[in-house]
């Protein structure tokens, strides 16, 4: 009897898995039949940007933490496909940091020369996942949105590609409720011109509050003070930017920080992380995690230590994206064709807790990126997904982290070669601070789309 | 062996519920063993005020719609319980048009001198309901959602108090995802002082979009922009509010309308309304109806045709509020002690559908008040919850109306007498368009809390 898998999630690693059993597909390989449910009414994940807030319009958690005028924050050159180039979906090359819509694009435009859209069921939301202890299967519980109705399925595996920045973590600071203006976190953000000369508190100091902060500033916030619980981030921040200690109150619009320090500001948003979260599992098949290189419980990453045939892509913190979720997906693949074995019990155990200390002596970003280089070229090793230059990237996201450190608002201005091609990244024709159209059509335009601002 | 009871919800059904059992207990009545499961920290369901939108600080959706300086905007004659008037409550008289807190306490007040605390599991979700055909008892699934974990109990009979106002209803229009401002549902609505010399547009022509929209304008909004879907309000609005038909796209800023004519606005709120939503029950139980004053599918708008250990309560679109969900839950009660006999399965369909083609006999809301009055009636003549003059409240409901459209902005001014205690209730200090401070020490202060407004 053939193999049956559900793949949760059409986001980029649940499209990474579909990708991997289509390419085996290809190449001849008898792939099991697969069911990829997905929530949303079309694939992308939190590439996809959406107006909603909260709840979307079946009452379900709204999954994307997507913003407006995102510019990706990293170079391309360290995401590419290494079966899919950015030179080849384009035609040519582009700049090292495109904006939301040219990456989606990207991401995108893999699959869909594929013909993995047929595996997928939209607006499908899962609702619960159950292993029967006797025979090993799962039953996979779904709500059909439009119909508002269950049903479940039986399945041999089941992949979570749900990922984990969708569930905000949001602590509470005394006075919030009493606070006379927006609170939110990170997850609601969507539009930067709401704040348009406001003075802002960001609480946060990793990548939600710098982006969010920058892009505030860059469409005309007043000023923006972020407000750290261990360390400021220490960027050379304009003028217009202040790092303070943790918030500790808030007094009427007043915010009051550990050093004694306060600001009046007119809104506050929680850059506080996300939970990783997974309503749909039961106790004994749920992954507890906080946001690391390297989460426990899982052999390789990926595979559960509690169930085997139970896999989790993606739940990593990460510098690598979609290439670290294809090196993980085509090894899913291969164990689930049999390809590459399962080491028994002990020895998965033993294998994960060794990375999980080696990851405890991690100091640094840039030993965290070596890190998670070594990873992945633990994963590609035994399987056939193409060869690329792992260290090279890492060099590539070491340089990225110079570039921030030396200037926050324009190291989108660089640009970097890519690993696959060669090719060294052509200059956007518009500076990121000028930058204020963030379509595709803006970005992949010839001609300046747009006069440069006469500041900044 | 003893019944045992799941009450889910303990907002002011799942407390009415409580209360009912309780008044049976100390009449010397052998009660069920009751569980009442909460999902936030403390009852009072939509009463209580969270500065949270979206999801709560466990990844669950937020139960409630409630925003500050939020004041009733109904008489408190028409919500009084009958067995507690507000007079006995404070001590005193007190103004018709309390706000949230005042009424909070009053709510709570009555529940917190019974002993049914000890019933309720706070920080617990309801995540499935489960009948076993064979027995007809209920396996109700539920997360302690502090520890994450989820557990397994078994019901005789289940009774959802979960409400119906916290599920928004939003529908998409044109442009929406481009339009550069905030975006959101009522449900998300928290702080008017946020809106502050904005021009707001308010999709809805119901309680929210009137409430929130008055609101505004007193907290300082420049406009207020009503659009409707099949008639305006029709109140005589001051200068700076305006009615226009349906939103049809926004193109920027400007939001353009069914009639041809287009508005430049900051921000758009959704007063679209709530679904009826149960995740946790399955298909066959279901209840699926829109905001009614009969649902179809409810015996006495309580007892689930589909199974009827299964019960709702507070289902009702409502002009009864507090005292209709006692009315219900001493039903309710009455059944389970079997006081009171559910007829043949043909019978209350019967009796069902005879209400459901009655209310849709309704014409207008003097005929719809009426209607709720003659369903509470019917409930109460075969309890023992104290008689209260179901007709004299309607009578204030209608005033009420006349009040509202004499003077939509000063209607909170007016005093209603109580048909328990027979007192006219006083005049408020302040004139609610000058009373900013909302609290209950401002509101019950006996001299003047703070200058009124000079304007106005």
């Amino acid at each position: 009897m053939t193999l049956r898998i559900a793949i949760l999630g059409a986001g980029p690693s649940g499209l990474a898995q579909l990708r991997a059993f289509e390419a085996a597909r290809r190449d001849g390989a008898d792939i099991p039949e697969i069911v990829c449910y997905e929530k949303q009414s079309d694939w992308g994940g939190l590439w996809n940007y959406t107006w909603r807030t909260g709840l979307d319009a079946y009452g379900e958690p709204v999954h994307g933490s997507m913003y407006r005028y995102l510019w990706s924050n990293g170079p391309k050159e360290c995401l590419e496909f290494a079966d899919y180039s950015f030179e080849e979906h384009f035609g040519r090359p582009i700049p090292s940091y495109p904006p939301r819509a040219v990456l989606r694009d990207y991401i995108m435009g893999r699959v869909a020369k594929s013909n993995v859209r047929q595996y997928i069921r939209f607006n499908t939301a899962v609702h619960w996942v159950d292993q029967d202890q006797a025979t090993g299967k799962f039953a996979v519980t779904v709500r059909d949105l439009k119909q508002d109705e269950l049903s479940t399925e039986e399945f041999d595996h089941v992949i979570v590609a749900t990922g984990h920045f969708s569930t905000p973590n949001a602590p509470y600071f005394e006075g919030l409720e009493q606070f006379p203006g927006r609170v939110l976190h990170a997850h609601d953000f969507r539009d930067a011109v709401e704040f348009e000369g406001k003075d802002l508190l960001l609480i946060g100091s990793s990548y939600s509050a710098e982006d969010i902060g920058t892009q505030c500033h860059k469409y005309g916030a007043k000023s923006v003070t972020f407000s750290y619980r261990s360390q400021p981030m220490g960027f050379d921040w304009p003028e217009s930017f202040a790092e303070v200690p943790l918030l500790t109150e808030v007094i009427g619009k007043t915010a009051h920080f550990k050093d004694g320090t306060s600001k009046e500001v007119d809104a506050i948003i929680l850059c506080t992380g996300y939970q990783h979260h997974f309503p749909f599992l039961p106790n004994e098949l749920t992954l507890t995690t906080h946001n690391r290189l390297y989460p426990e419980g899982l052999y390789k990453g990926i595979v559960s230590l509690a169930s085997p045939q139970l896999m989790f892509l993606g739940m990593q913190d990460q510098y690598y994206t979609f290439n670290m979720f294809d090196a993980q997906a085509w090894y899913a693949r291969d164990l689930i064709l049999d390809r590459i074995k399962l080491p028994a019990a002990a020895a998965m155990e033993a294998d994960c807790n060794e990375w999980v200390s080696r990851e405890e002596q991690v100091a640094n970003p840039f030993e965290a990126i070596d890190f998670q280089a070594a990873y992945i070229l633990d994963l590609l090793e035994p399987t056939d997904y193409p060869a690329f230059d792992v260290t090279g990237v890492a060099e590539i996201f070491k340089e990225w982290e110079h570039h921030k450190e030396a200037d926050i608002l324009g190291y989108r201005n660089k640009s970097y070669r890519s690993t696959l091609t060669g090719t060294l990244a052509p200059v956007h024709h518009t500076r990121w601070m000028d930058a204020m159209d963030d379509s595709l059509e803006a970005f992949l335009a010839e001609e300046q789309a747009q006069p440069a601002k006469e500041s900044a």
